[in-house]
């Protein structure tokens, strides 16, 4: 069976009549055992940066689970680096060394030969293919919002209060910031596709804290000139909005096949706002911490509201957090493949 | 002129037709240097109990802008230690000696005699209402999901992930807490009502980050049972959402006469979902830090959208984060009562 011919690739061009596919956003990641032994030996960066072991990380939950789509183990931050702002990743999230804290900052940055310095993540592809050549392999980068966001505030943030005074402060050299930041994800994804990317998920991880004006202008703007870069490439293309339902009429105009849901909104209810899309989604992370009954109920719940299944792709509203069971995610993909 | 000829009064009750009124979460608060000057001299928590103080920073804001209503200071995790939960306010936020971080720990709450712990907030109120006799003042609670986020996770958090852990995984306790905090909450509201508070304002500030079905049970239900309780006390009921896209229909059921809406959605749009309801907000607080001209067209253009100004109170989406420029609050407040 082809890859063109898998559910998760028909699902996301809207064609999928038989079983639901279903993946999990961060399935590559703590709350498994197999992947906290691969940690115990080395580091994140470490890990993004070593071909075999990306390879050996992204089959562990597909081996276990029989999940319908692996992602590419990486980091939305990777681009950084290279870029000329250095990103560490202790624990409790990523820490830049030089955060782009004034307009003259910007000018710090650069653009980089991409081939070059981020070869291992093609590598990384290559060796996803060769270990699991029948899997559909998503690439996957941040958005230039999101991404600036880390830039700006140089390091996570309850709602990124410091990038959106910025681009308010500071519009001109946030739109240049904006145009590198565009124009080096726009190669790395093309970089990631021509390597063996089945799809590729563009992650608006905190555009879900602007105003729908400037949502508008930093985020569906460079988004949609990214993926419409991409469209010779003929390959899906999600686009996940964490806390989509303020702009859902918005992103209904953004050139991709599938919309990735956060768990706030209805599902059916954001697929009926998207014509023409494939959606994503959408239980609660959360939800993984209560009794088993709780995420099968949850779950149907969920695949019963959708009126048209043959465009919809299972997954998490957000990525599954450390410390979920691995029961609870049985549960959720047994309920999904059940369903039909 | 009594209060309840005040525009903010008239605005609550879809009556106003005269001058927008307005004002601004946190408009007590570090961004004004008269502010911080009483804070160089007390700390957080005792500025919170004197109420001399109290009447001193909520007139500090009426008198600098000339704002159309006035709001206690405090906080809303004023009354979690007299239930048995001390909290202190180092920079950076509320931290919690002890949180609720397994179902036992619940046991260590309990009820307090209100009116004898909590003293200082309706002398508070009587002092303001000693020296800003004909200025509409709004009391304040946290939401009852709110409140038990700070409870359970200890300080704040991106998502409040433990606390939707906790509610999932602990249901029963959960709903053992919620019915705790919600009816001190109730006698709270009561007490401020009863030494002269002219309208009450619930903070779901973190309820946003439930799914539908979640925000239904633990936002919807305990404010909705809050506000029923003060049904015969008149005053208008506020019920702030910061995320509200994804539940206005869901919020339109509460009954209360105003939902304040952050600043992701449109007000407009929010004023069409609400029937009957009076809107107030929702300028991003981030919009502060840009040109003047900014601040002046962003409040425009959102003082033109909403289809009824008769119920309409101008006001940030969120609350006024320190650093703001005093100057931008003035063109605000310049721009909203030039509007008609």
């Amino acid at each position: 069976m082809g890859i063109e011919q898998s559910s998760f690739i028909k699902a996301c061009r809207g064609k999928n009549e038989g079983r639901i596919p279903v993946w999990v956003m961060r399935q590559a990641g703590r709350y498994l055992p197999e992947y906290r032994a691969v940690r115990e030996k080395v580091s994140f960066l470490e890990l993004c940066r070593t071909p075999e072991l990306i390879a050996e990380v992204v089959r562990q939950p597909i081996d276990r689970f029989g999940l319908d789509a692996g992602i590419l183990f990486s980091d939305i931050l990777t681009i950084l680096e290279p870029m000329g702002a250095p990103v560490s990743f202790p624990e409790g999230g990523p820490r830049l060394e030089n955060p782009i804290d004034s307009p003259e900052a910007v000018k710090w940055l650069h653009d980089f030969d991409i081939e070059k310095e981020l070869a291992f993540v093609p590598e990384g592809i290559r060796k996803i293919k060769e270990i699991l050549p029948d899997l559909p392999l998503i690439g996957f980068a941040g958005s230039p919002f999101t991404v600036s966001c880390y830039l700006i505030e140089g390091k996570g943030s309850k709602a990124f209060d410091k990038a959106k005074r910025f681009i308010h402060a500071y519009p001109k050299t946030a739109a240049e910031l904006f145009e590198l930041v565009s124009s080096v994800t726009e190669r790395y994804l093309r970089m990631q596709i021509e390597a063996g990317a089945d799809a590729v998920q563009l992650f608006e991880s905190w555009g879900g804290t602007l105003s729908r004006d400037d949502f508008l202008r930093w985020s569906v703007q460079p988004t949609n000139r990214i993926f419409t870069a991409l469209n010779e490439s003929k390959v899906p293309r999600i686009l996940f909005v964490n806390n989509l339902a303020p702009y859902t009429d918005l992103v209904s105009g953004v050139n991709c096949e599938v919309v990735g849901v956060d768990y706030r909104m209805d599902l059916a209810d954001a697929q009926r706002k998207l014509p023409g899309k494939s959606v994503q989604g959408n239980l609660d992370p959360a939800v993984l911490f209560g009794p088993l009954e709780l995420v099968a109920a949850k779950t149907q719940m969920i695949l019963e509201s959708i009126d048209d299944p043959n465009r919809l792709i299972f997954n998490l509203g957000h990525g599954i957090q450390p410390g979920a069971p691995v029961e609870a995610v049985e549960m959720l993909v047994k309920t999904v493949h059940e369903f039909r």
